[in-house]
């Protein structure tokens, strides 16, 4: 079914100018049959931007563009065509009459990265196949070296190889960095809704916190992590009408376990305040065998509707 | 004007797995709230490969699809909306009908990298701002400090430091592996249009001497190298129409001059053959004022009409 587009188009967001200097030249062949020249390695950077893509449609159906953040040591492509070639959710929401903006956080993709130590004070982390398999709860443990997944698996596990293709390094250093670029980008589109995988949950928890008349909904698949209800002041985002997506085989993972223990105590909290913190606990609803990228899974349509359902419940679709 | 789009959607293509071993762990907190964990650093990765993101239209006018493939220090954005906000490339050959691909080559922007030494032999280069406006023809030898632009300069110099977060770390020891992703791309997408900035002129001069079947032409704006005619048989390509795009300034540039001269025998060389080799000087038309970037300068959609009429007057069009 054919789309009608208003515009597409990208930029960078956030960060500022950063000076080196000291470092020694280096003698290199940066153009083929140039030969050997020095370059110098100080001088003026930009660092701590991040990259938006947009399409905007014609005729947008949603009422506010929707905003899809990517998780850890992933990039935007993770909303984008699934790793078996089938249609990814930034096509699903499309068609479901959202404008989307596909980013790429700070020191991922195209928003690029910066010399460490120098500006980044550590080096990155390069996440293996192993640690893939085993963190996505892609099988049962151990069972990388045979592929074997769960039986009940939506993982399109023969695409394995094809999925690592994505995976990109990450740091462990940046998250304020990374924070204050997603600031920025709420800001420049205005309100919005924050669609989060993984990592990037507490980055859309934080961002609706510090822009609560903006991020007008924040959707969460399995997000790694939530604020300490504690520590901040939920009330603010009473308004902000949140959703947590959860996938399945949680209860035999008591890493995840953990962490879905943090969010539910962060969305109780939004409850007691009196917001909206609703549950789509995959399994539970009988849409059994998602893994930790529902976006990516066989049945990712499924599981795309009902978060749409969700969505036009609210009275963000018209 | 509203575009009808039959399809958007990405991939990766090339490259396969290594496996690192001898690596020591790391103790790193990747999860907020969830401590320090030990990762290990071996195990199995994929390299090598590139990205791509493709959108095609409803109703193409262009009878192949064009490849829009980014120059060095860059990524796919080189040809999205400019610095200065105005629509860039892609969405302009989108409304003139072609459907287009705009990738991230090895080790750039969403393709992703890999650890160095260990995979990559060297370290990146980080390209500054001062190299960058010197390289690029943005003014006269030392005019970075006042940020003075040649007078009939194009490139939107108060945008300048926006361009420069599209920047992103390069290699030097990377040119197989991306002349390998970028024939596998060719291969995989079939008959098209290879249109080239820069550090990608000649991977994709060497794509059609690779597959001169399916480049249907060779779109080349200031490429920064090409091959030496005496090393190749340039019959190979003769039916493959080739366009060369110079940018103003290069006279009183003698490292453009060695670049453009290189260039100038290869396309002589296509011309005896008995091939297509023209050249849209821009200056010499009349066209003042072009920095090394065309796609981004104010008067873009001038030059990029240029290179519409040239595919146009071979049949490229409909």
């Amino acid at each position: 079914m054919a789309l009608s587009m208003k515009e597409i188009g990208s930029f960078h967001i956030g960060g500022g100018p950063v000076t080196l200097s000291g470092l020694p030249p280096r003698q290199l062949v940066l153009t083929q049959g140039m030969g050997v020249r020095a370059f110098p390695q100080d001088g003026d950077f930009e660092t701590g931007q991040m990259y938006a893509q947009y399409i905007r449609l014609q005729a947008p159906r949603a009422k506010y563009p929707l905003l899809m953040w990517h998780g850890g040591g992933m990039t935007g492509t993770t909303w984008e065509t699934k790793p078996d070639g089938g249609a990814g959710w930034q096509s699903w929401f499309l068609h479901a009459g959202h404008d989307v903006f596909v980013s790429d956080a700070v020191e991922r993709g195209r928003a690029g990265w910066s010399r460490f130590p120098e500006v980044y004070p550590d080096e990155p982390h390069f996440r293996s196949k192993q640690e893939a398999w085993s963190l996505f709860r892609l099988g049962p443990p151990g069972s990388y070296a045979t592929r074997t997944g769960h039986p009940d698996g939506q993982f399109p596990l023969d695409r394995f190889d094809q999925f690592a293709k994505q995976i990109v390094p990450r740091w462990s250093c940046n998250d304020a960095r990374t924070q204050a670029a997603y600031d920025a980008l709420v800001r420049t589109v205005g309100p919005s809704v924050v669609m989060t995988h993984s990592q990037s949950g507490a980055f859309g928890f934080a961002a609706a916190l510090h822009a609560p008349d903006l991020v007008r909904a924040v959707v969460t698949i399995e997000p790694s992590g939530a604020p300490d209800p504690d520590a901040v002041d939920v009330s603010v985002v009473r308004s902000v009408p949140h959703l947590l997506v959860l996938g399945d085989h949680i209860s035999e993972d008591p890493f995840w376990q953990a962490i879905v223990m943090r969010v539910r105590r962060y969305f109780d909290a939004l409850r007691a305040a009196g917001g909206t913190a609703d549950l789509l606990d995959l399994p539970t609803l009988g849409v059994r065998g998602s893994s930790h990228f529902p976006m990516m899974d066989r049945n990712s349509d499924q599981v795309a509707g009902l978060v749409q359902e969700w969505m036009q419940r609210l009275g963000l679709v018209r």
